[in-house]
């Protein structure tokens, strides 16, 4: 693999940083994690958005979430074909092997990933239709959500309404899962879907009697 | 979805301190980044393992990393045949959309998925050679590096070089990718390849000229 | 003492969070109670275990409850002898000075120390009979409740009946202190025998008519 | 036991609250917790005034702590003479048992038990002098404590001091258990002094290298 690089060295610097700081702080806490394993209470499915990172939002410990993150925090329905599913991989781990108590979808405002969806279903973005653009072929799981959006004025609200579908339709693909649904169904797992806006830094939850987020708190 | 649950009261009192510190703080910079959109250096794939959060061990600001985490932390070769890939997707939004300068794949110790890949390789986890199995598709796409650790006794060490293979794999696949390969050989964007030790704090760099890692800094 | 430690910043983070609301929005009532000192209205004696905190349980507000925990909520018999006596203190000073109405003894389900007697007392942890070992020494004092329940076949339903017994055990033992006893058949305090299942976050109470816990509410 | 009491109604209906919302929230995760036992990253060693619960500092979740509470947040001295010691048992079982990776000593503005201490020191409380006094033979643990600050104006200035000293007092006398001091030594193990001062919402923990606390953060 010839093309790998060097570090660039503000990243070096930073590292330095941790490791005499963060680090030695932690270092029991580091080596019981190396030695006993992970147990984490929670999986998180959020976006890459390098805007939202849920450890900060929730104060996260090392070792508290397992965190599998892709754009648009979108959960394709259960199919087991035998090809690479790097999503449902992670569910699976996070529900089978490390037993998690919730399966918590976070999506957020400004999500470019939507925003693409929306530009695809109405038109405006064709080169997200050919078969060969990684990322339409993956907003497609959202592709269902447009719909119930698509006479909505376009704009701001129109986006923030599909960015919270994208969280309604991965819960509903999430229980398409047999592994998940025999668990929510006996109590031993929950599902949460959440929304959080950049700018303003609200939280809102799904409330499944009204079909709408709300403010958390 | 009437399956969905309220968010646990301690992670709603953890995000009213968020909210009321790093957000108040900070407050103008997360209204910028809502308004202008994100403009991350940086993309990184990193595994979904809760022991392991790139956040920390560079000190990363809000808006600096564009962050895919997975089991593994697995890129998949190029394979544009229509259906969902959730990396390819992501590595397609950070370098033709979000022209980020750097991808970095970070592997890990102790990693869950890599010891998987080891116990189906070696016969001790028939379960995951299944069809249905996504944990185990999801890790034949770290198969190839099976052979070249395959002949060392196993235990630690032999886990240690496959995670360090898997970082590479990775980073090998990327370059399967046109959109990748053609902004590597102008300059316009550079791989990265680390590890980190979960018990010590340590970070490692492939180095190409000797296919190795070392410690960084 | 030079080996102390600084604080884990993420909980210097979560101080902070609590800091900036729930401190502000109560800081009245603490500086209230700062000034004018505490008037607890309930002791309560449980556990250590990291799963079972009074506070939530009872919604407990600051100030309201005087918690002293051990492990598996043991009150020793009286015993004046001029040495360290930690749960004798704490009880003294919550009757005596500050004249509790109550004195509650929380046990629980899946109680390590409670284990701990049961293996000690039929021959399975040896080590727990060493003189030097304080767990064994302080599990001593629920020694002669294994006799009620050594003849029960092992396992859960055994361990359940003896961690009721570590609350009845108690209760006698509270009695043996002559403030205590004086003030309960007075009237001026009452005691209060609790038992609660994690798993199931039940909660019975102990019914000396029937010797027996039964279901609370 | 013929003495007990049935619980207040007040409380019996606080649990029903916590039941039907708290419980219900996180019925996983205690379910959890019940089948694979506690792993608390930390435990504390804090007050039993009803004033100051660690919980609520450090927003912390079920499973998290292992709280010791006693008078005044002592540790006695190693003594391992095969009389009942509740703090050393909780402290060998968190160290040996559980293995936690921190302890952390919390002690508190307008403490009860170290104004006793002072009180009894300068002659003002000669009750707490007899033999019989559990409150005096537990605050003899601080005595030496009294040394360093008998000098000082009596008041609000001199409690504190001696609030803080009882917080190093423990640290030293943990190091005096020879398994705590050998896994500080390795590094599995770290100690954290801290102080709270409640009126203010501070938190302040103990500097090594300058002998003085300051404030957190």
């Amino acid at each position: 693999m010839e093309h790998a690089k060097s570090l660039p060295k503000y990243l070096v610097q930073r590292y330095q940083g941790w490791k005499a700081t963060d680090y030695a702080e932690n270092a029991a806490w580091y080596r019981r994690l190396a030695t006993e394993g992970q147990r984490p209470r929670a999986m998180v499915i959020s976006c890459c958005d390098s805007r939202v990172h849920v450890t900060s939002i929730f104060g996260a410990d090392t070792g508290e979430f397992f965190i599998h993150r892709n754009i648009a925090n979108l959960v394709p329905p259960y199919a087991p074909d035998g090809d690479h599913h790097g999503t449902s991989a992670a569910v699976e781990y996070a529900v089978t092997a490390l037993k998690v108590a919730h399966l918590i979808v976070l999506g957020h405002s400004q999500c470019g990933g939507v925003q693409g969806c929306i530009d695809m279903c109405n038109g405006k973005a064709p080169e997200l239709e050919k078969p060969n653009s990684f990322v339409g072929r993956w907003m497609d799981i959202l592709r269902p959500g447009y719909d119930a959006i698509k006479d909505a004025p376009e704009g701001e609200a129109q986006a923030r309404a599909l960015e919270k579908r994208s969280v309604v339709i991965s819960l509903e693909n999430l229980m398409t899962f047999p592994f998940v649904e025999e668990r929510v169904k006996s109590g031993a797992l929950s599902l949460h879907g959440l929304w959080t806006g950049i700018g303003e830094g609200a939280l809102e939850e799904y409330n499944p009697a009204s079909d709408q987020f709300r403010p958390v708190g």
